[in-house]
């Protein structure tokens, strides 16, 4: 399908990223530039690329799609970094979890380009980063979310539905605003609550003995919590406007259930937290609407 | 080990004891108590109790050792129903989830009796109830906290300890204080974070189309919001003294991320997300001091 993947970012998404093109056999040549050369390096002696190329301009050179998978607050000098070399009939893609800050750069930097970029979030990952880490099947089964704007070539778009959907993806689109607001709400204040009752808990004189009694589902509300920090910080910077608010609306939720308990009124509290068990009980990762 | 267990509750958590028990040959003969008749007979019919007992006190004639698995909010009810029946020989435990109201029960109800009780806490547990989920397997592995008081009868504590082991679970012990102020913080707080985003989420406009988007942090994060709702809001109201000292000192800890996050102050959110991402890469479930 395409003859030469520019990857720009070698971690453990683009890394999979290229990893499942090649094994669809989707490409027939991968040419990876990540900001640290060691990284690139082992990301050739792994086989996720084929070549090494210098810079991110480079590696854009010659090539007929292009994943930038680097922190968002990259993106946008990402994209400087390339414009010069990018061509109307190339696939660009960005595997952001925001969307409107990414959109945004590409506005401001791609203008004549515009049309060949197309905002993809590919629901996937692990609290684990790195090429090492990078695995063909990393996004099998997961959902990706294409955030389109006015401008986005109907080509590239319908290009970029194919392949998220040839790795074995759910494609589905919003707008950009859409997603942010949703992942705000699903994603960055899990991660948000998550580190917080990791620090909450540390922090009180008997914290670390009280952390060592956690079991099966202290480990899984806070799995998430060991996340990278430069990038989730990058994440729930480029969101806050949206987290803010979404973190409000949690805080009022949780002083509701408070307030039950303050005024000993198990029977609100129960009404709570049966809806809350119902609407979990109901729910499923990946149910197609 | 034990001639008869007498079982009242035969839920998730005492099925899953008396098939423990059987399986490593530990007891002759389960006799066994449930509120529901039906779930007593489902009980017989699954072969995880010998014999269906007609009520409570009569679960406990004849045993030489008896487990409470009922909701923490009966336990009172339940040693006033078995009081006259319990023998200086007789090893009495429970498996709640709050210790310090079960040991005020015991003392109000137990007198004479109360160094047969031994309250213990294995943290165990499915997001699932009833005694269909009953699993030998269900505490192998798994801590059991066993909180004595100056009452507690060292002969019984031994056997208490040596049954639990003998099931393949990690024994420690503490004061029912002290275990309340760590399970506030560990598994209260976490269920109540759980319930409380499912609730924040679903009560906005959008709500249903963003729960749709959620991935695996987010199903993992929220696991625990399946809880039974009747038995969680037994545990909460029991513990809610130490659980809304963990809540505000959570909140304040929120509301600094939040801060970060208002004033721009990307590095400190950094800093707040890396010492929790520290902390939680280096937590390890069951990790022996």
């Amino acid at each position: 399908m395409f003859q030469q993947l520019g990857l720009i970012g070698c971690g453990l998404m683009g890394g999979s990223f290229a990893l499942a093109l090649k094994r669809a056999g989707l490409v027939k040549r991968v040419v990876g530039y990540s900001k640290s050369p060691s990284t690139t390096e082992r990301a050739r002696q792994m086989g996720v690329i084929d070549v090494e190329a210098p810079s991110a301009l480079l590696a854009v050179s010659g090539a007929d799609i292009v994943l930038i998978a680097v922190p968002v607050s990259a993106t946008e000098a990402t994209f400087k970094a390339i414009r010069h070399l990018i061509t109307g009939n190339m696939l660009i893609m960005d595997v952001g979890s925001t969307k409107h800050d990414v959109v945004d750069a590409a506005r401001r930097v791609l203008r004549d380009h515009l049309g060949s970029f197309v905002p993809c979030h590919p629901i996937a990952g692990k609290e684990v980063s790195g090429v090492e880490h990078a695995d063909a099947d990393l996004y099998k089964g997961q959902q990706v979310i294409i955030t389109p704007i006015e401008r986005t070539q109907v080509s590239h778009l319908r290009n970029a539905e194919k392949v998220w959907t040839a790795i074995g993806c759910h494609v589905s689109q919003m707008s950009p605003e859409s997603h942010d607001a949703a992942f705000a709400a699903v994603s960055h204040l899990p991660h948000l609550l998550a580190f917080s009752l990791m620090n909450s808990i540390a922090g009180q004189p008997f914290g670390q003995e009280f952390l060592a009694l956690g079991g099966p589902g202290f480990r899984d509300t806070t799995r998430i919590a060991a996340s990278e920090p430069k990038m989730w910080r990058d994440i729930l910077m480029a969101n806050r406007h949206e987290l803010i608010a979404q973190t409000r609306e949690f805080q009022r939720t949780l002083q509701e259930m408070q307030d039950a308990m303050e005024s000993g009124n198990g029977d609100a509290l129960e009404a709570l937290i049966a809806k809350a068990s119902k609407l979990r009980a109901g729910w499923r990762m990946n149910r197609k609407s």
